[in-house]
């Protein structure tokens, strides 16, 4: 028995709302031995009046020591064990342009590269095209139509573009187009079963399409394809808590992989004020949701340690607009660390507070990295988020007589 | 995917070195309810002058309430899940003495006994013979030829001998012919499959053969086999983490340990001082040493708390000459706790320090027990050390997109 299906046989329905609120990448550390976090640095009265009341621990997005990237920082929060839900490499793309899969599509990534007269590719990212330019290109390939499946392009950035083909019984096992070296052609899409020829064959008509269209481009005058996926297959919010659950977010990314989870799409906020006027909006309508603030992240991957403090600083200030709402459950927390100090993502667990008439409440007088260390829910891998929101908010019955 | 497999997809290499400081036992317990244990009551300004600016945490040798012999102790600290990779007694014992397995060996350990006229045991141990005695009789065995096979004698302690059959095809699953009583005579040797059959009439053949050479002795005048087993099959530490790992240790024990995960032996030292002496020397051949010091489970295991404390202060004093050499990562740890109150092995979680620029630091202040509890790392289990030594020196890389 996993811990999905100890969602599943314990979950309860009640009216209350859960809360993830998560600012990306807010775990941080000092740029000097003994110096402050970011967070710490930052002042947030509020989060520091919710850590009062609340109860704090450490989130491990991964197992000690590992970085998550974004998607499987986010599927740990969302509570799939990310070691056992990968999402292939052509979905994620399709995720982190906002296009929301079906269960008939097969994503690939797609890039644009430069052939010689012999048809042999000198420049597998045709010389870095800049996005405008591959956006154009793009959007010729969109005439292309193969019998019996839909096809969607989407430019992404640069050489990087997104095909999906959306139809019945396509396998994802396909060999890469891509042969990794110039001097050669594109290869072949292979399909290693029957469901997976018949995607190879759709492919490999695109492909010849493609070339005729791109012909007289001089950069991107041809192509390769990667990474076919099928959409992940993860039980929804739905089946597993009964949760009505939705994503309130910017970036089209995280609403990607919000779908993936089942999750409905919420808005079109570009700003966090606007992300908390949707919640207000759509209160009543869910049980579950789950709001993403990006900047954290971006000032971090930048090394900018003051920027990023000044984001967290923003960030608190919408805090009392949630509470407002009166959540049965509010948890606090981001998908990984980003220190501005390493300019990336880390591996350092992240601050994750849970506020709720149900907590333990612990000694801890601020949302910090610091005081996370001596909170009351000590250190927990992040798949755990989920199990300890519902429990909070009275959703979750008792295991065993 | 297990840990072992993120991390030989993450891994990166760079220029930074791991030292992997073990003192064995080093944890330990106050003789009294609230007095101080063995490393609080020991005078460690280096190791404490590490904790200010490094981050504790609590390594949980195996599972909760778990003690751990040598063996599994120090192969969670290497980074195997120590409930998988399971070391059989005769490899153990051939660790023991420092013997270097090959994939084709076999090794048994070897019990001299005493047999009456009728051929039935009288004594399963010899009469607890003297090490020395034992040597020269476990001497007179290296006569024995078996063709096909290269065999190995070599005396452990008292009537313990270990037996090492290196050739071809050999399995190890073969029934120990100590028959566990006296009374009765030493059973043959029974593969439970052909390669094992092979093993079994090389045991068969050496016992024969050993019972002519031993019908004269008094005490040690027939043997037992047992515990028959195979090198364990571990990934090396080059496949998991690229990693050029030695091992500096005075023991053959735990020279034998580290030779299963594919470590260098390097030197001849006798004394922790000379175990620098070696890390010094070959610095700049190697990317990872286990660097290990026996005297503090030595004096725990004696049950002498003020000469363990001693033994606590000489390790403290060789730090600043590993720190010296500017390590991209330092672990000070032990492979488990060695209470002088107990006077053994013990469950209880070990103090572990990790010193280096990535290191999120704590508000601990001392390396020790009670400040572990309250370090920035939690409890983890030991198997977690090595993918955080990894993380802390730079070596991994992002884990998905």
């Amino acid at each position: 028995m996993d811990i999905h299906d100890l969602m599943k046989n314990l979950k309860e329905s009640n009216d209350g709302k859960i809360v993830l609120l998560v600012a990306d990448g807010i775990g941080g550390l000092p740029m000097k031995p003994g110096g402050l976090t970011e967070l710490e640095t930052a002042k947030t009265p509020n989060l520091d009046a919710l850590a009062k009341t609340g109860v704090q621990g450490l989130s491990i997005p991964i197992k000690p020591g590992i970085t998550p990237g974004s998607g499987p920082g986010h599927l740990g929060l969302f509570g799939y064990d990310p070691l056992k839900f990968i999402i292939g490499r052509g979905a994620l793309e399709a995720a982190g342009i906002g296009f929301v899969m079906t269960d008939k599509d097969i994503a690939i990534r797609g890039n644009f590269c430069t052939i010689d007269k012999s048809g042999n590719i000198s420049d597998r990212r045709a010389g870095r095209i800049p996005s405008d330019e591959a956006a154009a290109v793009a959007q010729k390939l969109k005439a292309i139509k193969v019998p019996g499946v839909e096809l969607f392009v989407e430019a992404v950035k640069e050489h990087r573009f997104v095909l999906i083909i959306r139809g019945e019984g396509l396998g994802d096992d396909v060999a890469d187009t891509d042969p990794q070296k110039t001097g050669v052609p594109p290869l072949d899409a292979v399909g290693r079963d029957a469901a997976s020829k018949k995607t190879a064959d759709v492919a490999n008509e695109f492909f010849k399409q493609a070339q005729k269209i791109l012909a007289n481009e001089t950069k991107a005058n041809s192509l390769t394809l990667r990474g076919f996926a099928k959409k992940p297959h993860m039980p929804s919010y739905h089946e597993i808590y009964d949760l009505k659950a939705a994503c309130i977010a910017v970036y089209p990314m995280y609403k990607g992989l919000a779908s993936f989870a089942g999750m409905e799409l919420l808005g079109k906020a570009q700003t966090l004020s606007e992300e908390i006027d949707v919640l207000e909006k759509e209160w009543k309508n869910y049980d579950f949701f789950f709001v993403h603030f990006k900047y954290t992240d971006s000032r971090g991957e930048d090394g900018n340690f003051d920027e990023k403090v000044k984001m967290i600083e923003e960030f608190d200030k919408i805090v009392p607009r949630i509470m407002a709402l009166k959540p049965a459950c509010l948890v606090v927390t981001g998908d990984h660390s980003t220190p501005a100090k390493m300019a990336s993502h880390s591996f350092h667990p992240v601050p994750t507070l849970f506020v709720s008439d149900l907590v333990r409440t612990d000694a801890t007088q601020q949302y910090s990295e610091s005081q996370a260390v001596i909170g009351g829910l000590g250190q927990f891998e992040a798949m755990y988020v989920m199990p300890l929101a519902m429990a909070h908010a009275g959703k979750l019955g008792k295991f065993g007589a």
